[in-house]
C-alpha cells in the first residue's frame, strides 16, 4: 500500500490559485475557519487523501455508517481573482515523517494546478482568554509583511518565538524551499483551552480581504457569541469565587 | 524482508465468498467467536500471514515446540450460499503503519478470491458487567441497516461515538474506499474486562443467520455459562460487601 | 544507506555448520556463553553487520579508540563434524522492524553457507537466585526433544508461558517458517539480576556435547564462582539481616 | 519525498578538506564552536540538508520570516593547508534511524570534495561546573593520538565510559567503516547545565591549531567570561547559603 492515497475527482483549469489549509490544531481555529469556506463558498471536491500517516480508525455517522478518516481538498472557480483550494481533514500527520511527507504530497499534487501562494491557518495559544484576540502572521518572504499589515495581520517582534510546528508551518517551508511557492501562516490568538470560533472568526474576516471574497459571516459569529457568553460566564463565577475567597481570607 | 509475507497453501475456486475478521481486542470478543467458527465448521487453511508488524516473538506449546506468530485465513465451501473465509489471528499490527499495511495485504489478496462482503467483529467496552448485552453495527453502506437490524443487529444513535479504531475499522475503510467492498463491523457489548465468551455467543448468533450456517454453538453456551457463574458470583459479592458498608455507613 | 549493511571478510568453504546464536538479553547468558566459545576455539572474524537498527554509538577503547556498535558472526572448520558458525554482538534490534530484520538478513546471508540447524542462546528470568539453574529448551520441530533431553535439557510443561521473545525467538521463527532451518533456544535459568555467568556455565556445558568439541571452561568455571561467592554474600548478609529483623519483631 | 533532501549551491574544487561537524547536544559545546568558525572564517555555503529526520517545523525571524529547520554545510580553501567544510545545523536526527541516514549521506555528498579527516564536536557532561575544563579526545585510529595529545586534546583512560551517542559518534564510525575516513572526536568538558561558551572556546582553541588557522577568539571569550560571571555568581551565593546552613547545624 502508498503511505499516502490520493483519489482526485475533477481536473479543473484554475487560475494561479491560492490554497488556504486549516487542519486540526490548537484551539482548532484553522479547521472551524477553513470548514467554513467550504460550506459558505459551496467549494467542489478535489480530492481526498487516505494515509497511513492517520491513525487505523473510521468515524460512524448518526446512522452508522463508517468513514475512513481523510484529509480533503475543495476548490472553487473565482472570476476576475485567483481561484480557490481548501485543504481540509480529519487529523494531520501523527508521526514527524507524516508530517512532511503529507505536506509535500499535498503540495505535489496541488503545484500541478499551478498554485500560487499558500494560506496555512492556525491557532496561537495565549493560555488565558484574552479580550481581543489578533491575529499574527508570518511569511515565507519579507515583500508579503506590507500587504498583509494593511489587512490588519500583526508581525509582534520576536512571535512566535518557538517557530511553527506541524502543517501550518511545513507547509510554508516546503513551498518555499522545493516548490518555490511563497506563502504565510495566519495564527489566530486563542487560549488554547477548548475549540474556538471567535479567533476563527477574526482569521477569516481578514481572509476574506486576502482572497477578495466576501462571505456571509453570520453564522460564525453566532457560533463565537455563544462562546463568548459561555467562556463569559465561566470567568465570571471564577472571578466571584475568587473575590470571596479573598474576602474570606483572615479565616482560610 | 518484506515488511509483510504471506503464505498461500491453497488455490480454492469461491463463490462470492464473505470475509469474517476476528482478531484480538476488547473482550477479545471478535477472535474467539471467530476462531470457534474456524473450528466448528472444520475450514481448511487458506494462507499465513507473517510480519514485522507483530511483535518479534514465538509462542512456545506445552511440549516445547515454537510457534511464530501470526495471522491466518481459512475458507469453506458452502454449496447454495456464499463461501466463507475466517481472518483470525495472534495480534493486530502493533503501529499506525502496520494496521492499515496489514488489513490492505489481506484485503489485496482475498480480493484475488472474488471477495464480495467483509464482516469485522469485535468488542463493544462498556466499562462494567451488562445484564443484556446487544451486538451493535456500523455499515460502509446504508442499505445494509435494514437487512442487519432485521437479524438483531442495533444501530443506536451516534454509537460508537468515537467511531472504530483497529483492524475492525480499517478492514471496512480500505474495503470501502481502495477495493469497492462493502462491509459491516458487528460489536458485542462486553464489560471489556477480561475475555467474554458471552458477547462472542451473542455474535454467533447473529453472524450465523447472515452466514446462513447452521452452527453448533452449545461449546460457546456452556464457557459463556461458566463466565456468568464466575462473574456474577464475583457481582453478588461485590453488592453484598457494598450492603454490608451502607448498613454500617454511620460507623464508617 | 542500507538499514543492514554486512560486510563479509571470508568465503570459507563450510560442512552442514551449526549457528549459535548469543545477543545480549536477560542475564547476558547467551552473550557470555557465545563470546566464550569464540574466544575458547579461537574463531575466525566470517562478517560484521552494522545497522541503523542499532543505537546511534561508538564505543570507546580504553586508549580512546572508537568502535562503532555491530553484531559479528565468527566460524571455525571442525574435522569429522559439522563446522560451526557463531553470532555475537553489542545489541538487538532496537525495534520490532529491527528484530525481524537483522534476524532475517543475518539468516539469509548465512543459509548460503549451508547452514543446518540454529542454537540460540538466552537467559530465563527466574526473578530470584536459583540454587541449582536448569537449562530450559524450546525446538521447531519435536523431533529434536529427545535428543536434547539426553544431553541435559529440560522441557517443563508450559514453559516459558509467554513464549521466546527477541532474536533468540524470532531466528528460530523465520528460520523454521522462511528458510526451512530446524533448530532450538536454550535457555539457562537466571535471577535475571546481573549477568551472570553461572548460567552461561550451564548453557556452555550442555552446548559442548551439542557441537561435539570439549572446551577448556575453567576460565567460566573461576567467574561463575567468584560470582557465587559474592551474590552468595550478599544473600546471606540478607538472610542475617532479615532474621535480626526477626529477633526483633516486638520491638519493631 | 526523499527522506532527505541536499540542496548544493556550490561546486569547489577542493583540497583534501577537513570536516568540522558541530550539531547541537550536550551544552550546545558543538554548535557554538563550529558556528563561530563559519562566522569568523565567513564561510560560503555549500549545501543544506532538509529531512524528516528534524522536527516538521519552521522557525520565524524577528521580523516574522519563515525558516524550514534544517543542516548546512559551509567551506573555505585555505592555502598551503587543507581547505575546511563546517557542518552546522538546527538539529541532529530525531530517531535512531535518522542519526545513521543523516550522517551517512552527508559523508556521501562530501566525500565526494575528496574528504580526508573528521573532527566532530561536542560537549562532555561533568554533572558539575569544573574549574579547569579540558577537552577530551576519540579517535578512529591510535595513530591519531600522539599528534593530538601534543596539541592538547586527553585522552584520559576508559573516557568516555559509555561511548558517544548521536552524530558526533557515528560519523566518525561511518565514516571509518565505510568511507575509510579517519576522524577524531573532541568533546569540552561542561556541566551539561546550561550553553557553554566557555567549553566551546576550549575546542576552538585546540581545533585552531588542527586546522592551522589562527582565528580571532575575543568575541567568543567575552561571551565566556560573561557566562563564568554569572555562573560564578551563582555558585558563589549557592556556597555561602551552604555555609549559612551549616553554621546553623545544630539548630538545623
Amino acid at each position: 500500500m502508498e503511505k499516502i492515497l490520493i483519489k482526485q475527482y475533477k481536473k479543473p483549469k484554475l487560475n494561479s490559485p491560492l490554497l488556504i489549509g486549516g487542519l486540526p490544531g490548537i484551539g482548532n481555529v484553522g479547521k472551524i475557519a477553513a470548514e467554513y469556506i467550504v460550506e459558505k463558498l459551496k467549494m467542489q471536491k478535489l480530492l481526498e487523501i487516505f494515509s497511513q500517516y492517520f491513525p487505523p480508525q473510521v468515524f460512524v455517522s448518526e446512522e452508522g455508517v463508517t468513514y475512513l478518516v481523510r484529509n480533503s481538498v475543495y476548490y472553487k472557480k473565482l472570476a476576475g481573482r485567483s481561484d480557490l483550494m481548501v485543504l481540509v481533514g480529519d487529523f494531520q500527520g501523527t508521526t514527524q515523517e507524516g508530517q512532511y511527507e503529507l505536506s509535500y504530497n499535498t503540495l505535489e499534487v496541488l503545484s500541478k494546478f499551478n498554485l500560487k501562494t499558500i494560506y496555512t491557518l492556525g491557532g496561537y495559544s495565549m493560555g488565558k482568554i484574552v479580550e481581543s484576540p489578533r491575529v499574527l502572521g508570518a511569511v515565507t518572504d519579507n515583500s508579503m509583511i506590507s500587504t498583509l499589515s494593511s489587512l490588519g495581520v500583526v508581525f509582534p517582534k520576536g512571535e512566535p518565538g518557538g517557530g511553527i510546528i506541524g502543517s501550518a508551518g511545513v507547509m510554508l517551508g516546503l513551498g518555499k524551499e522545493l516548490f518555490s511557492i511563497d506563502g504565510a501562516c495566519l495564527m489566530g490568538e486563542t487560549s488554547g483551552f477548548f475549540a474556538d470560533p471567535r479567533s476563527a472568526l477574526n482569521v477569516l474576516k481578514i481572509l476574506s480581504k486576502i482572497i477578495r471574497v466576501e462571505m456571509d459571516l453570520s453564522d460564525m459569529e453566532a457560533r463565537s457569541q455563544q462562546m463568548e457568553q459561555i467562556t463569559g460566564k465561566a470567568a465570571e463565577e471564577f472571578q466571584q469565587r475568587s473575590q470571596q475567597r479573598e474576602d474570606l481570607g483572615y479565616f482560610g
